[in-house]
């Protein structure tokens, strides 16, 4: 007997911005594996199984899935936001490369979500109306010197740059390095939004402008999105401004 | 009496990927605005009005929906996808700051959803795994000369490349030459996918390499996804491949 691996993305944490095809897959999954906090969102049975592990543990989480999976349960891996970006599903496809063949003849599924990018530009306005970019900032899987040239030539051709893991204990300068480094290509007054838990009761979502960005604001539960040269505000009295990249771009090559 | 306007994202067009806050958000709103295709996807009662337009007036539905919120109505904008990417979220914005101050004052509502290239994600396996950008290949409201500056800083620094809007009627030309600038920075084996439909009963998913990339492939509902050097291709017997961006880069600066 074959059993499946089913890859879920919660959402933001808001529970009424996780998509029923996501709720639908755990309901009918006997063990899940995940991050506790992100297992936490979901209302398991008495019958279900949580596997949970810490947030660094991606790949053996997914080799962890894989067996039981090959072993015949029906399994659930679970990321907040969208498991596609920065999170599980790559995990998952690079265990199954690696690993036995009958992994491969696994029936693997992903069900895609809300990923925090999309979730705190909602809350802002439209940051990322037009084009843009979705970056880690963490340099445990990547060189520092890579992160530092993906910064330019994005902020350099006009795109909005939205930052993933942005700062931790152990990756404390990385994000006032950026700031510094796109300081040096962006109007100082480049709106930045430092967007905290979207959707969640502790929510925070803030703007300020580049040159005020300080990197203290952020923790990992913050995407950071910096606008581009076109990016603008519009202020509104009694209620927090909207920010907003526009459809159209006049600036040339 | 003011009313209130709520933008909201139906996703990729399956049901079952509309957020519960999308659905709530339809569910109590009296009028609704949008292209007619994405109306469609709503069940709407017989009390609730719809105004249906077509795919390009976007900023003439925003205004139309602004000035019935303004005159007290219970407003729905509703895009395919995520309304903040590439859709209906921005053009509202737009129209807000251009349009009468009374607009500033209105209680607007964003409501994030699943965008196209999330759910093309999902069904190829990982592709957007790791750094990613979102371009529009539409010269309707920017230069050609930006596309292309653009496509090339991102390829060249790494990023995979998720294009919007890839092709139409009336931009019959522009995806093959995004292909063949693509070609002279990408390795001919990177994967390129064709995300048709995703989710929906129509769906198509094609993945080849980008020197067989062929643009009759792709239409207005096709989102297209270009690899970077990194991206890989794991084959299954009897299903179709995993094609995935490690977590990790190894390339430096």
């Amino acid at each position: 007997m074959t059993g499946r691996l089913t890859v879920i993305g919660t959402g933001p944490g808001d529970p009424a911005q996780m998509t029923p095809q996501a709720a639908q897959a755990a309901a009918r999954a006997a063990e899940f594996f995940g991050y506790g906090p992100y297992l936490d969102r979901l209302s398991l049975g008495s019958h279900q199984v949580r596997h949970a592990s810490d947030n660094r543990e991606e790949l053996a989480r997914a080799k962890a899935a894989l067996a039981r999976a090959a072993a015949g349960a029906e399994v659930c891996i679970v990321s907040g936001g969208d498991p596609g970006v920065f999170a599980m599903a790559a995990a998952v496809c690079e265990a199954i490369e690696a690993g036995p063949a009958e992994w491969r003849d696994l029936d693997v599924e992903i069900v895609p979500g809300v990923t925090a990018m999309l979730a705190v530009a909602a809350r802002a306005g439209a940051p990322l109306g037009h084009d843009f970019c979705a970056l880690s900032l963490s340099d445990n899987l990547k060189p520092w010197e890579l992160v530092e040239k993906r910064l330019a030539a994005a902020a350099g051709a006009g795109f909005v740059i939205a930052l993933y893991n942005p700062i931790s204990k152990a990756r404390p300068w990385q994000l006032g390095r950026a700031f510094a480094l796109l300081s040096g290509i962006l109007p100082a007054t480049t709106p930045v939004i430092f967007g905290r838990a979207a959707g969640r009761p502790d929510e925070r979502i803030e703007t300020v402008p580049l040159e005020k960005a300080d990197p203290a604001r952020a923790d990992m539960a913050t995407c950071v999105i910096i606008g581009s040269a076109e990016t603008r505000i519009i202020e509104r009295p009694g209620r927090a401004p909207l920010v907003y990249s526009p459809r159209f771009a006049r600036e040339s090559a």
